[in-house]
Parts: structure tokens; sequence; C-alpha cells
């Protein structure tokens, strides 16, 4: 076989001479290339003019049209079965966004309308822009949560509704403005600095938090005797000193009754797959049922709070409503660039699992454009920030749709609601919006992921806890910072402490690897073989110099505390030590200099391309000598101790 | 020889059965003791208790004091002939110190005898608790300028004497707590994150900057007609705009005359390292000469600027007049934490340069308190921030020191030209100070420094350049957080593109490697390897999975151009993926999940022992297949596709 072939040329090479690979340098580049390709590396990563390349004008002009208006692409091989599954589908979604919206819009303070208004419009815009073919768009619990907690901050929205609202609309229209930008820059990637844990954790403490501000509704309380807070302590306060006075036992009854109603119809849902349809209009069904009976028992006039009145008519024009002058646009542009982010997490966190569910592409940054100029649009048509729905996209995906019409057909419903049937919710109970966002947002608690995230990354685990416990305990601005700061900790602690191992020689083979996960492997007698594990940049240049010191120390103490002989040469394994900078080269050159005074030679193994690039600029490698540096570990163990080798 | 052996036995096992060592899993360890492990290599990397192993009770407190005043330890060796190197260098420094105090505190808007105490109290605490042998120890002009300049941002030091004062000493307390803090809590590898590049930009503008405020006192510019500003625009329209009336020719003379005469011994110094002590003494000597001219000839009388007076006696006290309460308190520590950083940054730069060119150990967390400890003190007895200075460092070199002695014979003659000599300054005309402080910052502009950070690599540079003109156009403070901001820029770029590369045989070996790197590695037919070059994490794990899916489009495109066939396996070499998080090993199911519907087995090669342990433990490995997992990437290729490689 071919490679027993090369093995024993490769013996018998060794038995004339050794035959050993030098390290390659790569091909110059020029400053201007070089660069073009790290910019391209970092911000155009996926090659997004791929298709564009060879194509005529006219030709390009119509995919970059396709580009920004994905619609003209994929409709085109439009046809009846899958118009047939996207309004079954979006029938299913209208029915769960209507009562959601509703009661969304009360989480952030603002009139029940809006949430109608941000499932029409945005939906709409999203429809001919997004790539996505499953996530449903509209108000979502959690970013409805964080706007009126972060404009409940700025402005008392009982006091100011005036101003609240229009404080909503500049957020919406910054947040919108935020996305479009991150998607044009193509900074995409800055989202995934909130990592997996985080968002497991800060989805769960969000979920309780709203669960929490549900029992307002839920137990009847009336609202000036509720806490503006957010955090559990204070709420559970309010819920216990109101416990005599301020809850309500018809409207317990009623709430309770259809929570227990909805949760049953949700589990049903889970077990039975096909059966999903059932808890997708269990919501619809518990709206319409309770409307009935404080309608016809007149509840309302026993203390049971009723939703009372939702403007008639579609979104009236927000343009002249945005803050563009003043203190406000800084303050909407904080609260919306902070809202637009976690939006943006959500919406990609979705398309990403359904695109790889159905296995399509999905483009990041065109995404962002796409939800960026639906919320700018929102923000100009009376809508808040609206995003990507975990439960709602389930309930799509689940229901068969096959593209962004669905949306449209949602769209086209709640465009019906809004002028023709807002009236019928007069009746309709606070609580049965409480019971159904309790319902939909138990959903966001993931036990199952957490228990995951302990078992693989403790480190991970408290990133997790760290935002859930802050949104809880303080609110979800404090959750969210404490889930981004745990996260930065954690890469800039991996850059800091890069991992640096100690190798031994495999028995019977010339591969060396850490003496810790392959007990076998041995060392060499008068060779301290060390690898470090990461890129040496400034934030760790002392560490690996310190580091490697230390070992050389120890392994030195050991040998003669043993009587055995000492270390004559340090190979440092560079596989892994993708680059260097000036600080590294500093490093490198110190280490090199105090390991001579002791009278043992460094020797570098398997540097990369770039590392042999700077060490070659730096002149090191006259230091260290051109003769000194090998291709693989074994070359050098092999090369520079003979002697050594043979006593082993 | 032992290594041929086994290369045959190696042949020879292949031919009956391939010998495939098996991928270590790593002993599993207990939560506490991971976690134990963990904190240690972060915080106690150097391993600071060692000493105190196996030792008695008494003589652990006895080295426990001696750590806390290493002067206990080097102490006691003590003899006549260092002593005589450290007086001479005391007075070296003593006689470089005392003009460069005066100027440096007229840097940070104070008057001049608080410079003269600066060096007075600080030297003899470091002296006690420092364990640097060769740094000298008093106000350095980067950090005079960056307190001058934020304490101006908060309190006009003309019309607030007293409370820019009070501030002044607030913040020195401060500087110190946060040093000390630093370094107790070790957590000194902080200031690393300021890399060389940065620190080299920085100084250069700071540099600069100093000069040109110099242009005030060289050419006899009255105060009130010179900007407050530091930016190189402002400062030249001063200078220009009172170029007609403003300007002292007399002034112009003495200054001119001295700075040649500066610049001329330093080069002197520079070239006849014997003769550096000409260098060193040449600012008294202008000082004592410039002192009389102006007496005899009262040039002060034709607008020659003098220092007029200076406090004669040692440091009051001043505990009472440090903030503790109020507004400033929040103001002082802020200005504080900044200037303490960059004493520090500083002091240890120094201190690392020199311990490494006499090659003793210097345990930076430990200089951290004694720096901390001594501008604590240094704040009660009316000093302001402190730290080890480049030049005078130097010259304590030079001129021979030994130990920290230097620094309380340079303390005492500093005691004494307080207790005896300040009237004779009264006639010092400002103008001699600013020529010394500009023959003294110069040194700090780097240009050789700069150029090589160009050569290696062009990302440092920016960040050099950043810095040095946020510095000289901006300010102090921006061009610091410019330096910081790009420096961690850097680090997350690094953590969000790692490189991944593609991997070939070199010919007649078993080594892949980069093919960009060895253009003579081939790639075997039907296999794709990459290798990613970093730990996966939230940051880059989504990064990673759409560039190897690219690498596989791109692969596969080009195949099947030339009619080859299809790729079956992908393997994925991780020996640099020194970690995993949940993120990434997400990334890696969904990687898997993907290459199965298109038919292609993923294979790695080489994980270490965090990710093995991970991927076991998230039960990727049943996903993968473990008979999937190998060794090295030989392994893997000769193993998975003995037919693909026999047809190469």
């Amino acid at each position: 076989m071919a490679v027993e072939d090369e093995m024993k040329a490769n013996v018998l090479e060794t038995e004339t001479l050794p035959y050993i690979h030098k390290v390659g340098v790569p091909p110059k580049q020029s400053l201007f290339k070089e660069f073009k390709s790290r910019v391209k590396e970092t911000f155009f990563a996926d090659d997004p003019l791929r298709p564009f390349k060879d194509q005529t004008r006219g030709r390009k002009f119509m995919l970059g049209l396709q580009t920004i208006f994905p619609i003209l692409q994929w409709g085109r091989d439009y046809n009846f079965t899958k118009l047939k599954g996207d309004v079954i589908a979006g029938l299913t979604i209208a029915s769960l966004c209507i009562p959601q919206d509703i009661g969304y819009a009360k989480l952030a303070n603002l009139d029940p309308q809006y949430g109608l208004y941000s499932s029409f419009v945005p939906p709409l815009i999203y429809a001919f822009m997004g790539s996505s073919r499953d996530i449903a768009i509209g108000p979502v619990a959690v970013v409805s949560l964080l706007l009126g907690s972060m404009l409940q901050d700025e402005i008392d929205h009982e006091h100011h509704r005036e101003e609240y609202l229009r404080l909503a609309f500049t957020a919406t229209f910054f947040a919108g403005i935020t996305q479009a930008t991150l998607g044009f820059l193509r900074l995409g990637f800055l989202i995934d600095f909130l990592s997996h844990a985080a968002i497991v954790g800060f989805m769960g403490g969000a979920a309780i938090t709203i669960a929490l501000q549900q029992l307002k509704g839920f137990l009847g309380i009336q609202t000036q005797k509720f806490t503006k807070k957010t955090d559990i302590v204070s709420v559970m306060r309010s819920v216990f000193s109101t416990a005599h006075h301020g809850w309500n036992w018809q409207t317990i009854l009623i709430g309770a009754g259809f929570l227990v109603f909805l949760l049953f119809t949700k589990q049903l849902g889970k077990k039975k797959k096909n059966l999903f349809w059932v808890a997708a209009i269990a919501p619809l069904i518990s709206v319409v049922l309770s409307t009935l009976i404080v309608y016809l028992t007149h509840a309302e006039k026993h203390g049971v709070q009723i939703v009372k009145n939702i403007k008639k008519g579609i979104n009236p024009s927000s343009v002249r409503q945005i803050y563009f002058t003043g203190d406000y646009v800084a303050k909407g542009f904080k609260i919306g660039a902070v809202a637009g982010m976690i939006a943006l997490t959500e919406a990609t966190a979705i398309g990403r699992t359904f695109a790889s569910m159905k296995d399509y592409e999905l483009d990041g940054n065109k995404e962002m454009v796409a939800l960026g100029a639906m919320n700018i649009v929102g923000s100009m048509t009376s809508c808040y920030v609206a995003t990507g729905s975990f439960s709602r996209s389930a309930v799509n995906y689940m229901a068969g749709c096959h593209t962004a019409v669905s949306n449209i057909v949602m769209s086209c419903v709640v465009l019906l609601t809004l002028e023709l049937i807002t009236p019928l919710f007069k009746y309709t109970p606070n609580a049965i919006l409480s019971a159904i966002i309790i319902s939909a947002v138990i959903g966001l608690i993931d036990f199952e992921a957490a228990i995951l995230i302990w078992k693989i990354d403790k480190f991970d685990f408290i990133a997790c806890m760290g935002a859930f416990f802050g949104v809880i305990f303080a609110s979800v601005e404090i959750g969210l910072l404490i889930a981004v700061a745990i996260s930065f900790a954690k890469v800039l602690l991996q850059v800091t402490r890069p991992r640096i191992a100690i190798l031994g020689r495999l028995p019977r083979t010339t591969v060396y690897r850490n003496i810790e996960q392959y007990p076998e492997a041995t060392k060499i007698p008068g060779v301290l073989i060390v690898r470090v594990d990461s890129a040496i940049y400034f934030s760790n240049s002392n560490y690996v110099k310190d580091r490697i010191a230390r070992w050389l120390i120890d392994e030195e103490e050991q040998l003669q505390a043993k009587g055995l002989p000492r270390i004559e040469f340090l190979i440092v394994d560079m596989s892994p030590v993708t680059d260097i900078d000036t600080s590294g080269i500093h490093a490198i050159e110190q280490l090199c200099r105090s390991l001579k005074k002791k009278d043992i030679q460094l020797i570098l193994a398997n540097p990369g391309p770039a590392v042999i690039d700077k060490l070659h600029a730096s002149a090191i490698t006259e230091l260290i000598g051109e003769q000194h540096i090998f291709l693989t570990v074994g070359d050098a163990v092999f090369t520079c101790t003979p002697k050594v080798v043979d006593e082993s």
C-alpha cells in the first residue's frame, strides 16, 4: 500500500540520512492583498457576492433585486400546494397571535391595538425581504418586557402616555436602524457574543419575570396597587400585600380555569404531534369563551377587569411622533439598540434552527437588513419592535408552512380583525390574556438545555445562571449585562490563560501527545517538550513565557531529585500557535535568552504560516538558529538529540 | 537507533494489522478539583506559595514577612561593595530627579514642592516593599501629564487651587488602592491588556504632547495666554498667536542654549557608555548655571519667568485633605484608577526589562502591592502618583546600583534639598525646566520599536498609531482609550474569526500540513482535511461551521469541474482546538447532521482532553461514531479510506 511504501522509504532514508522536511515559509503577499483577504474573511466570510461572479449586467441587476427581495426568487416557483400549506399555517398562527399580541402590548405598557398593529405591517415587509421560510413575525414576550421596562425607566407610562408612546416609536425606529446597520456593515457576528448558555438563562429568567407580571391580571389586582418593578422580590411583596383586599375570586376562577385548559392542550399537542393545532387554537377558543362568559354574567361589574376597548381601524401613521431631535433621541437610541439586538438574537436563533431542520441556507446579515427594514417601516406605522416568535414559529412549522406567505395570510387576518372585530374584545377579561401569556412563556424555560449545559461546560452554566438570576432578582437589563459580561470574561480568560501542555511520546510511534491525556506517553530524557495551545498575543505573552519557565523549573527539580541527567533541549510545539504579535515575539526572545544563560537550547516545532513569517521579519530565527526550527516534534527530537534518544 | 526500530515496528504492524492508537480520555476529575486547578492557573499561575511548602510555622511567618518586605531577605547579604554602588547610583539619580520633579509637578498643575515630596516618601516605602533592584521611583512625565489633564477636566487649577490639590491627593490615594487591590487579588494580568504596540504609540504621543506643553515655558509665553488643552492643534495655535508679543527672546536664548547642551551630553552618554554620568548630571549643572546667570543678570526683570519660590521643609500630612465623602470621591476614584493603571504599566515594563537583563525573578502581583502601598502612604504625605521612571531607572542601572538602597540614598538627598536648599531655586528660570523635560521625554519616542512593529504585525501598528495620533490630536485619555479599544478588537477578532486551514500530505511522509504554507502538500482524493485553529466557542462556533461547509462546497465544485470523484470524508483536525463550549458542541452536531444528509462522513482527529471529555458528555460521540475519532490525521486517512489512499 502507498502509505507503507512511504513509511519504508522514510525508514530507508533515515538509515542513510535523516529525511527532514523544512518548515515552509508561505509566499510573500503584498500588504494590500493581505489586508484584503483579512477584511474579506472577517466581514464577507460567507462570500455573499459569489452568485454575481461572471454574470451579465442585466442578470447582476436581477440577482441584486432578488438578494434584497427574496420573494422574487422563491415566488417564481410558488404553486397551489405551497399556498394550501401556507394558508393553513397562516390561519393557525393568526389565531394564536391575536390574543398574544393584546397581552404583549400590555407588557410593553402600550394599548392593546399596538400589539395588533405590530402583527400587521412588519410581517408583510418581512415576507418580501426575509429569507427564512418558517419564522412567524410579530411582537414577542421578552422584547415587549424589555422595552416596557426600559421605557418605564425613562418616562412613566401612566402620567405621560403621549411621550411614552412617542419614545416607544423612537426606540422602535432606532432598533430597526441598528439591525439594518449591523446587517449592512456585515457585523452580524456581533450577536454571536451572546452565547447559547447566556440566552438559555436569559430566556428562562425573562419567562419567569413575565409570568410573575401576569399575576396582576391573573389575580385581579388593581394596577395602582401593583409594583412597577420587575424583580421577584418586589412583585411577590405586591402580591402578598394585596392578598386580603386586592384579589378578586371571580377573576382567579376564570383565569385558573382557562390556564388549566391551555396547559392541558399544550401537553396534548406535545405528546400527539398531529393534535398540535388544538394547542394552537386553544388561546382563541379561551378568548371567545371567556368573553362570552363575562358578557353573559356581567362579571365586569363584580371586579373582573376587562380589556374595555381596542381602537378600531388599521395602523395610523406615526412618522411625526418619532423624536428626531431633543434629549429623547439619545435615550430612544439606547433603548432601541438594546431591544434591537435582543430581537435579532431571538430571530436569528429561530431562523437558524428551522433552516438547519429544513436544510436551507440563511444569510444572517441579509436577515438583519430585512428585520431592520421591517422595524423602521413599523416605527412609522404605529408598530413597536417586532421579531420572530419562538412559539408561533414552531406552530407555523408544524402547521406545514412552506414560505413567508403564511406571514402574509396572518397579516391579512390581523387586518380584518382590526377593521371588523376589535369591538368584540371589549368584554375579554384581562385574566385570560394573562393565562395565555403564562402558558406561552412557560415554553421558554428550557430545563433540559440547562442540564445539558451543566454537563458539558461548568463555565457556561455560570453564565446561564448569572443571566437567569440577574433577570429575576434585579432586572432584565442587568440580567442581560451579567450574561454578556460573563461571556466576555470567558473569552478574555481563554486568551489570557491558554493551556500549556507537556508532551510525551506515545509508545511505538513518533507521535507526541499531552501526557495528562495519554498517561502512557513517555518523556524523552534530557528534553522537555511543551505545546502552547493558543495564538501568542500581548494578552498572554508574559504568561506563556513564565509558564514555560516554570514547567522547566519543576521538571529540573524532579530530575535532580531522581538523579537523572539535566534538561538540554526545550522543544516548543507551535502547531496550535496560529498567530503571534510583537509582544509574543518579545516573549519568545526573552525565553530564548534566559534559556541560553542556563545552557538550554530552544527548539521550535511546526510554526504556522503567520508565525514563521513574523519570526523571520523580527530576525528571531537568527537568535534561535534556523537549524533549530523543525517541521514536527518527532523530527526535532530525532535530529537534535540522537544521543539522548539512543539512551532511551 | 530506537526511533528507527520503532518506525520499522510500526511498518511491520501496519502490514499485519494497522496499529491505531486510541484517543485518550483524561481521568475524570471531581468538580471541585477541576475548579481549583482552573482558579490556580488563572490567579496563581506563578505558584506564589511554593516556598512555604513543608516549612515550620516559625519559618512560614518569617517567609511571609520577607514576602511583604523583601528588604529583610536581600538586606541580610548586604555588604560594602553593594553600598558603594548604590550610593553612587543614588546620588546620580538624585541629581537627575530634582530638576525633573520640579518640572513634572508643573505638568500636573501642582506647585513644585509636590514633585520633590513625591521623590522623598514613595522611594523610601518602595525600598522596603519592592523587589525590583533597578527601578528608580518618583513622579514621571506621562503620569503627571495624564493626572494634570484629567484633574483639570474636573476642577480648574487656577481658580480652585485648594480643591484641585485635594482631588489630586484623593486620586493618588485611589491610584494606590487600585494598584494594591489588583496585586492582592492577583489580577495583575489585566495590565497585559495594554499591548506593547499600544504602549509604544501612547508613550510617543505623550512625549510629543509633553514637549509641546513645554513650549510655554521655553518661549516665555504667559500662562493666561496659553491654552489649557493638550492637543497639538490648540497648542500650536496658542504658540503662533503669541508669536509677535508673547515670546521672550532672553528666555528662548537661555532655554535653547541649555537644550543644546543637554541633548549633546545625552548623545555623548549614548555613544560612550562610560560617560553616561555626564548626561546624568547635565540637568543639575544646567539648573545651577542658569540660576546663577539669571541671578547675576537680573533677567527676571526682563520677562524671564522664574520658579519664584518652593516651600521649604519636608512633606506635611495630607490625610485630612483626601476626599472620603461627597461627589469628588467618585471622580477621584476614576482618575486614580486610570492613572494608577498607567503608572503600573510603566513600572511593570521597567521592572521586567531590568529583571530579565540581570536575570532575576520579579513577582508582578507583589510589585503592584508595593507600588500601591507606596502611593497610599504618599497620598497621606502630600505626594502625588509616583511610579518607576524610564530615564532615571536606566541611569540607576548604568550607575551600577545593586539594590533598592539607591532609592533610599536618592530619598535622603531630596530630604536635604527640601530642608536646606529650596530657596536657592528661586531664580531658576522656567525655561531650563522645560528644556530638561524636553530632553527627558525625547527618549520616550521609540522610532525603532515602531518600525519593528510595522515589520512584524500590521494590526499592532494600527494600534500603535491609533494611540499615538489619539494622544497628540485629541487627548491623553482618548489616546489611551483608542489603544485599549484596538487591542481588544484584535483579541475579539482572533476569537471570532479563527483561521481554518486545508491540509494536504507532505510527500513521502504521513505528516499533514496547511497547503498554503506547504505548496508541495497534496490533497487526498475523496477526502477533505481541515484544521480549526482555535478553541470553538460561542463567539466563533457559527463561523467555524459555516466556513467548513463553504470549504466543502468550493472543493466539490472544483472536483466536479475536473470530473474527479466526490468527497466522501471530511476530516477535522482538532489538534489546536483546546476547548469547546455548548455552542461549539451544537455547531459540531449541526455540521455532522448536514454532512450526513450529503452522505459525507465526519471524522475528528486528535481532540484534546477538554474536547473529548465534552464530546462524551454531550453524547455527540455517538452521533459521529466512536470509530470515527482518531489520534492523528494520518490514522484517520489510513483507516477510513484504504481504497482511496491506494488509488493516490
